[in-house]
């Protein structure tokens, strides 16, 4: 029996340097998760509460992490750029932060749900992904906040009118081929719903990064500021220039 | 906004086809998990039930593995060689059944500690390892069982040390360079304790693996045999020939 | 000005340990190559030989290349499968053995084509596949066979047709969808060809490997057998049983 | 015998989009190929010229490499950063490269040297990198080109020894532990050699690159302005900002 032989199958994939890595993570089968839990359709708050939850308690373990974006059951997790973490090693980086974050989703469950009992254990997968520039990380970032957008929108008119009595096909032909527009009138004209007032958090996804703050404390009778790290929780357009430039630590 | 653009930086890892993949995952501190939960030393059955119970249902949900083999905070999954699962894509597999398994270790947790609580998250790394022949894939496996019963001497040597009195750089200084004969007279001399004696479960790890079972039952009034396939954990040694000649089945 | 960072972002993909690697190389545009060197259609023996000549270097260079197997512009070299030959690093073996190839191929062409000048620099692509067990590195090689078969058969029929005077679009719509049995009687009854009576390096391809040989030599009066390997090339069915029955060392 | 199968064990790395990618190929055991074609020592200025002229010819074979820097026998060339040459394939880009880089090889000796016979095919390794910025490929070519003076500066001080009558390992024992300084001012002082005068080819390695050109043709009586593409060969500091700066469109 030779250890370093069987060691040797081992394939340790290491991300190259200098570029961002990010991890992302979606429910497994949450189609189901979310029946099977009774979530509010097409967004449930405390749901959405809950992934958020858990991705501040990640931001916190892993101070590689520098900005994070969640929408439905996914989570992506930007580490920056000369991250050492765990050598750069993908496998060991996406199992680090998946378990811990399905860990916590199970632990904080009955905070977020006192009344429900969870049913069975939740799992997502998970992957790493580099990108090599800030214009591309910002593209990937904002392809998952269009997505949002898109799914949102759409989710948001189809449950509208099955709510108003309709059959769920009945709702996806109704629907098939509408544009951006259109749907907004729809939702406005049929159920009073002006789409730019429903919750940001719905329209645009959850974005949770560090902020660097500063708060004057009293040292000796004299008044110091000192310099603080923040994990906020915002939910707000990061597709636009002006989030980077409000932010301009966050990709350095 | 070119989404395959941005999907094209995803760089998926399969694994060979036809050989044997191996996830093994262990846990993140245990070493700081186990103290701050104050498991028994050196072994606590409770947590290693509780592993147990979680490689159970990891193997109730994913069929395509055929055997698994615990030992403290790791856990070994053997998938068949013929796998289909997330079409071999490394990532997903270890990720998947990494999630599964620590929000299961979760949910699990006050069933076997009813009286502990859980102080936090608990998290485990992962890693997908191929091994190309029964024979590699057997020498895997016994590595772990052979590095179970050396450690497991050992700590059972060290904690009588320590328990009788003495610190623990003296109880290590003392177990310096001797040898499995020495250590196995020291705990029957000292301490009374005959090794071979001490639980399987601690001297041997825990296999968890299918077996196909048959009953017969009552059909129409004739009795009639039904296969079954049932999973079940056993403490027994699996680096000798006979434990997979017994059980043919697992490795084709 | 940090080496060592520099030096980072290298990537060394290292082949699993313990299965067979498979060095194919095909040569780049061997249509236009063939046309401009006016090779014999279907099949110009000159040419072939010099991809022999240039195998039968190959292994005589490469200690750890234990058969390889060679038709139209393409050769494959397959390692055994403990070969450590550059740490198994993938880039090295195939540029190595490509580039070694591609210089034998200049420097012998005068040796095969004396008449012939060599009008530009032949290139040629490599890749390396790695099969983890006899079986299906066997079925690697066949697949290779079959399609030398299937592909001589039709070139042969397409250009004894072209060169009766019909056109090579004719020749493509007589042919098509023909099987393999009407091929073979269209060869004997239009043209008087019979297909098995072709030179076996046409129909099978070319096979280079090691033999091993016994020699007796004359020693201090008297007679010691001595043992040698050779490396011979041979035109044979490495589909069947039977060749790998009579080789028993190439596999092990 | 199912030829999906048995193309599924090819794994095709391909590398990430958007980011520069390095060729670089070395000659294999070129100290024993010097030797025995009986280079001159330190440089031999033909030999160059024949590694020059090949990657001249690999320039104009492959529209997609920008840039390229060779010393010694190694080369190192630089594709663009969008390159979708061979779909990004690692093994594919660098063997093709390579192999063509052999042949020519072989192909112009007797070009370059009329009198010396070639005495058996050279071989070179290869290897693909990548690198994600502008700054970061320009100092992987600065750490190439310190590489050169260094071991320029060395082997004219040893040479210059040995010539004068002194063993090699004389040599190796005088110039152990000097710097730079030390050298040239030896070289000054004992030879008579102004480092600084020697052959920039030497010193500097060779650069073989595109620039964009302007020249006036007369087209229907009037002066038409036509722009072109040239491949040339300097002898010129790459370390510094300015090389850069004159020729802008390289890194775009
Ligand atoms: N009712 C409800 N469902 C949600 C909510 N967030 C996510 N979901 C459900 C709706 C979608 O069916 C599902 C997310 O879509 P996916 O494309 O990730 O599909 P799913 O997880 O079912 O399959 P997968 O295993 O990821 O391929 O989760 C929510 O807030 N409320
Ligand atoms: N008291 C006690 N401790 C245990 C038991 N099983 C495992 N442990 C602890 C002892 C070891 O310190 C630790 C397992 O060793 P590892 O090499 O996996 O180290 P650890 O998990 O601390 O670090 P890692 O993140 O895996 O590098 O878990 C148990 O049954 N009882
Ligand atoms: N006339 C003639 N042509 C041959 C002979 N052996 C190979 N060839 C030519 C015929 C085929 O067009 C070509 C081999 O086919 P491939 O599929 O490798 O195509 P080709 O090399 O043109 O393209 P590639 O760069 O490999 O994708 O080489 C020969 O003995 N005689
Ligand atoms: N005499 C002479 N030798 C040269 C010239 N250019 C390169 N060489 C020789 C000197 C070195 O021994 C060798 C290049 O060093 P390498 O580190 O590449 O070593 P080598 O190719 O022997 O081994 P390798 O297969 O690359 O590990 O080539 C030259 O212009 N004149
Ligand atoms: O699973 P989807 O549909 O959200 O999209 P994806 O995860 O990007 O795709 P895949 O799971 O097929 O990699
Ligand atoms: O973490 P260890 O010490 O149990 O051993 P390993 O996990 O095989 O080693 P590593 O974590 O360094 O890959
Ligand atoms: O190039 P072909 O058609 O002989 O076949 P291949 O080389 O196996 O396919 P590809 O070049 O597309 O990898
Ligand atoms: O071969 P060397 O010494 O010039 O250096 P290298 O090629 O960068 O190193 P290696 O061949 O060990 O990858
Ligand atoms: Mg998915
Ligand atoms: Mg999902
Ligand atoms: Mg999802
Ligand atoms: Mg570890
Ligand atoms: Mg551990
Ligand atoms: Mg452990
Ligand atoms: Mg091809
Ligand atoms: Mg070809
Ligand atoms: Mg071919
Ligand atoms: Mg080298
Ligand atoms: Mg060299
Ligand atoms: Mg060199």
């Amino acid at each position: 029996l030779n250890p370093d032989y069987i060691r040797s199958f081992l394939f340790e994939s290491k991300m190259m340097p200098s570029i961002w890595i990010v991890i992302r993570i979606d429910g497994c089968h949450f189609h189901r998760f979310s029946d099977i839990h009774e979530f509010n359709k097409p967004n449930d708050k405390q749901a959405l509460d809950l992934m958020n939850l858990c991705a501040v308690a990640v931001l916190e373990e892993f101070q590689d992490i520098i900005f994070s974006y969640g929408v439905s059951d996914e989570y992506s997790f930007v580490l920056k750029k000369d991250s050492q973490l765990y050598q750069r090693r993908a496998s060991e980086i996406v199992s680090v932060i998946l378990s811990f974050f399905s860990s916590m989703y199970v632990m904080k469950w009955k905070d977020v749900f006192p009344k429900k009992e969870l049913k069975y254990p939740p799992s997502f997968d998970g992957r790493a992904v580099c990108y090599p520039s800030a214009e591309i990380l910002r593209d990937y970032l904002a392809w998952r906040q269009v997505d949002c957008h898109i799914n949102n929108q759409y989710n948001t008119c189809f449950w509208s009118i099955v709510k108003s009595g309709k059959s769920k096909s009945e709702a996806q032909s109704y629907l098939k081929g509408t544009q951006a527009r259109e749907k907004n009138e729809l939702l406005l004209k049929e159920f009073g719903i002006d789409y730019n007032t429903l919750p940001p958090m719905f329209r645009q996804g959850s974005s949770v990064f560090r902020v660097k703050t500063e708060t004057s404390i009293r040292e000796n009778g004299a008044s110091v500021r000192k310099a603080q790290t923040e994990i906020i929780t915002e939910y707000c357009n990061i597709i636009e220039q002006s989030f980077w430039e409000s932010h301009p630590s966050i990709l350095d």
